[in-house]
């Protein structure tokens, strides 16, 4: 720092994609100050550093930052805003200068970070990657393999894909687009990898022209025969390397369309003077985002597949409670187990969370063999309450992520009346019809409703986005408190997660989580749609999850008529699709778990 | 234009304080199209000229432009993009100059069309008035006085809320601050005026420094009795003229801190070189939305009065129909005499809304003497139907807005069922309790669901805030689908309208309407606070509007329980308020219209 002139660094946790989960290579946050939290930015100066993380990693930071000199900054509000005023309170005269790698940092985060900072006198370099003269076992790049993603469960094929996006190019007037983000690259070119764990992507870039495709993925990684393949379709497959050098290449006159949402300022700081930016989603995002019914007909499938590996797996929990060793540990392996079972598994899509009781408030707990709670004992259960287990899987048809919750013993009142107010959510916003083009933020509050009227809310979102053999969390749709834009209008075929929860900490956490499809419904009122302009389409919500949700733990004086019809209705289908796949204890298991329950 | 260069002029709805309502000089729009809605702009070009208008104007629009040679725009989306589309196919060539008058355009506003039609190779104008050399017999400025909102009513001093405005000011570093709107104006000064119909507000300016202020406004408007108080409490009164040049004139180094919705361009452009500016939420604006417990007080003696109004007429109105001669117009007179006849009554709030039929479906109709529908002879009904009537005044103590439908003759299966839908609507979201902070927009969908359940949605907002003897439509909260900031948070002591609609053009409108009061609630569970950082301080809605919601239009089937008890129990709390105030026929009707209702 002293040399470069540099008086402080900011090291965040991020790629050049733009990535949720990162491969090794760009985890210098983690290397640098020993805090594992998926997010979180460090910053440096030269007498103090500080770990700025949000209120769900308070806790973790805490403790993993304790010794390390690297204080912890609880943030709240906007992160360029925290980190100009800790900056600011620095001892030392302006200029100063922040330095940060441009080439992993947003587009639009490093204009506000600029913004945030320059008001209080510090300039800010993105020139120089601040890592690279320090890690000297930095990890090299991810070597698996890329692979096709084939038919008949790529149901649209790469051309498709392609023309469409072009369509949208030349809407634009653009001539070129960038591709950064590996979700829009993976399905745009019917390709997937293993680069990062639970997330079937690799690493690259993509340059999209008008009639050729330059793929930019480091030398070996794609097979020849798929390059081959990919080059007949106009799919040049160049060196990783080769990207930034291509995109400071364009010639003079053309149109680049790029996200800035989906871009770094890097890459956007390459392109040549000359060259006219059109800003706007990626195509890819929103064509992605909106599943085909050949898609949805595949992701009923992965889901049907999806719930018999949990049918099976809860089956032999409850007969092995308290006459068997099971740990949370425990619960992830023989999870695991029954859906690597399943056709067409792939991996997980995120890691188990299995909280038990207090672990469960923690919404993004992960037992490791250093610290997890046991739950039963051959000779009885090491105590009563609830068990939460949030898990997924990728399906070369599909991508699931689900959340049960499930008592150990007997549930106390209050937990029940936690567990019925989060299910009156989950079931109030998947009854509820909207027209299309709602946008997604404007449902949050109805699956927060029957909590609020009792003085209770959750600090995380309603709902997440998720891909199709692809990214667990992909926009551009969130039902959350997120500020909404026009790209979040909810379309047909967009498939969401409903999962409100709550956590109370140190007792015990509840969330339950659906997948569920946007889908046309008729109008219920004959005479609504004529003459009247505000009467147009509408959608609701297919749930698409396949799991029984336990009744032992719902207060029934708290469920209206509507929400006991809607999960008597819902395990009637639960029923009725895995009775023909199960037998033994696990029918007896579902038969049991599926009772209509009444007030 | 051709002498000034221009190729087009822009001619907005607007004025120097951004006015809903606009005094007669600056309805230059309405004097060059005849165009008579409230909101509209009106493009000329050397060949031709547009008027651009949202959804709520086009039938009026068109039949009101007819022959004029003006087009009718449809607007959808931004208005600066349709500005610019359309400018951008006329014919010529760039550069081109469109010219408008900055010193009523707001900031935001102009900084949006500016840069929509620089990327269509046009230039903006904004220095001067097209309208200053082409209207001879421009309307003057208003000229009634000013006079004050006196004690007890005006329930905080001038002195206290200049303070509170000053720390604000001081929190901002700033040192000036500009007002320009006329609500904040009369609200920080306990001021009040009749220059705007139905607003009582005053046109001026308020230049407010740490110890003084300067009040800009017509000579010989204030009183000299109050001008002299005035001044002795440091606001000293100067002519409107001087606005502008004292703003030109602010000293070197000082810092003024302006609300870029709430100030034009025109005076955005004012502010010399050496003074900082900070923007910000003007800090009357969200300070006058926060009632006081003293203000509530008076606010619920005005809708007391305005109930019994309001019973006074429909018990009239149900005697009277088929026995008397009753058009929409009889509807206003009588019911604005009713209101007139209240202790601390000011004048309406806003123009009467009575549509019957097919008059109801047209959210802004206004019946006139020229065109209007009778509801009944003197030997008996002209049609059956649905009456609508969305009314409200001025109190020394208030501003109320209330609309009720009301049966003419026997509803049909269809009405019943559509405003039952609309009445679920008004009932969900008054009965909903939400976190304090929670951004007023997302609770639009709540009361929307009940009718998106049957395919059927509204084309307005959900609510609005109202102003304290002050303006109907206030801010910064607004329960719709406007995208929200963080000064939407609801807080305690906001008024906010709670009004959703079914319309069926050419059949039947339906509106149900009260103002509700923001309150804290105590947590429903007793536990919900300890340890758990999400449950903070929740809110609730107070009903304040006192009115029978008729119960003849019901679709009992559809309510729920909990629809019915809160129905109930609002009839209950009328019959108790009025039973004491009302006698004879009135006391009657109310006892009829307030009966309970069951399944």
């Amino acid at each position: 720092m002293a040399a470069q002139g540099w008086q402080a660094v900011l090291v965040p946790s991020s790629d050049p994609h733009l990535s949720e989960y990162l491969p090794e290579r760009w985890q210098g946050r983690q290397w640098l100050s020993g805090f594992t939290g998926s997010a979180g930015t460090l910053v440096v100066a030269t007498q103090q550093a500080a770990l700025f993380a949000d209120s769900r990693y308070w806790e973790q930071g805490a403790s993993e930052l304790q010794g390390s000199g690297i204080d912890l900054v609880k943030m709240e509000g906007a992160p360029a805003a925290a980190y100009a005023k800790w900056l600011q309170a620095l001892p030392g005269d302006a200029p100063r200068v922040l330095a940060t790698d441009g080439a992993v940092l947003g587009l639009a985060q490093t204009q506000a970070l600029r913004t945030a900072i320059e008001a209080q006198g510090w300039q800010l370099t993105t020139a120089a990657d601040p890592l690279a003269a320090i890690w000297p076992e930095r990890p090299s790049l991810p070597t698996p393999p890329v692979f096709a993603h084939l038919p008949p469960h790529a149901a649209t094929s790469r051309q498709d894909k392609l023309h469409g996006v072009r369509q949208r190019m030349q809407a634009l007037g653009a001539s070129h687009h960038w591709v950064a983000t590996l979700d829009d690259l993976a399905w745009l070119l019917n390709l997937r990898g293993a680069d990062v764990d639970y997330n079937p992507v690799f690493l690259g870039h993509a340059l999209v022209g008008l009639s050729d495709v330059q793929l930019f993925v480091s030398p070996g990684k794609v097979p020849a025969a798929l390059s081959q393949e990919l080059a007949s379709q106009g799919v040049v497959v160049r060196a990783y390397d080769e990207a930034m050098p291509a995109l400071r290449q364009l010639p003079a006159g053309s149109c680049l369309l790029i996200d800035p949402k989906r871009i770094t300022w890097g890459l956007r700081e390459a392109v040549p003077e000359g060259v006219k930016v059109v800003e706007a989603l990626n195509p890819s995002t929103l064509a992605k985002a909106c599943k085909t019914d050949a898609e949805a007909a595949f992701i009923r499938e992965a889901m049907a597949r999806d719930g018999a590996a949990m049918c099976a797996f809860y089956a032999w929990l409850e007969q092995a409670l308290g006459r068997t060793a099971i740990s949370e540990l425990t619960i992830d392996h023989r999870l695991t187990a029954e859906r690597q079972k399943q056709a067409d598994y792939v991996s997980l899509s995120f890691p188990t969370i299995a909280g038990f009781n207090a672990n469960g408030a923690l919404p993004h707990y992960r037992a490791t063999p250093q610290a997890h709670a046991q739950i039963s004992t051959p000779t009885g259960l090491t105590a009563e309450g609830l068990l939460l287990i949030d898990s997924g899987a990728q399906y070369l048809g599909g991508t699931t992520d689900i959340t049960r919750v499930w008592p150990i013993g007997t549930p106390s009142a209050a937990q029940k009346r936690d567990f019925t107010l989060v299910l009156k959510g989950t079931i109030g916003l998947s009854r509820t019809r909207f027209p299309k083009g709602t946008l997604a933020p404007m449902l949050d509050a109805i699956a927060r409703a029957p909590m609020w009227a009792h003085g209770m809310d959750f600090g995380h979102g309603t709902g997440h986005g998720v891909g199709y053999f692809l990214n667990v969390h992909e926009g551009p749709q969130s039902i959350s408190k997120a500020v909404p834009d026009a790209h979040m209008a909810m379309l047909p075929g967009m498939v969401t997660s409903i999962e409100p929860g709550l956590y109370r900490p140190g007792q015990w956490g509840i969330r339950i989580e659906n997948l569920v499809l946007n889908v046309k419904v008729p109008p219920t009122v004959a005479d609504a749609a004529p003459g009247t302009p505000e009467h147009g389409d509408y959608l609701g919500f297919e749930t698409l999850s396949l799991c029984p949700i336990d009744t032992r733990c719902i207060e029934l004086g708290l469920m209206s008529e509507e929400d006991l019809a809607w999960l008597n209705a819902y395990h009637a289908e639960v029923r009725r699709r895995f009775t023909p796949l199960v037998s033994g204890d696990a029918l007896a298991w579902l038969t049991a778990r599926t009772q209509p329950v009444a007030r």
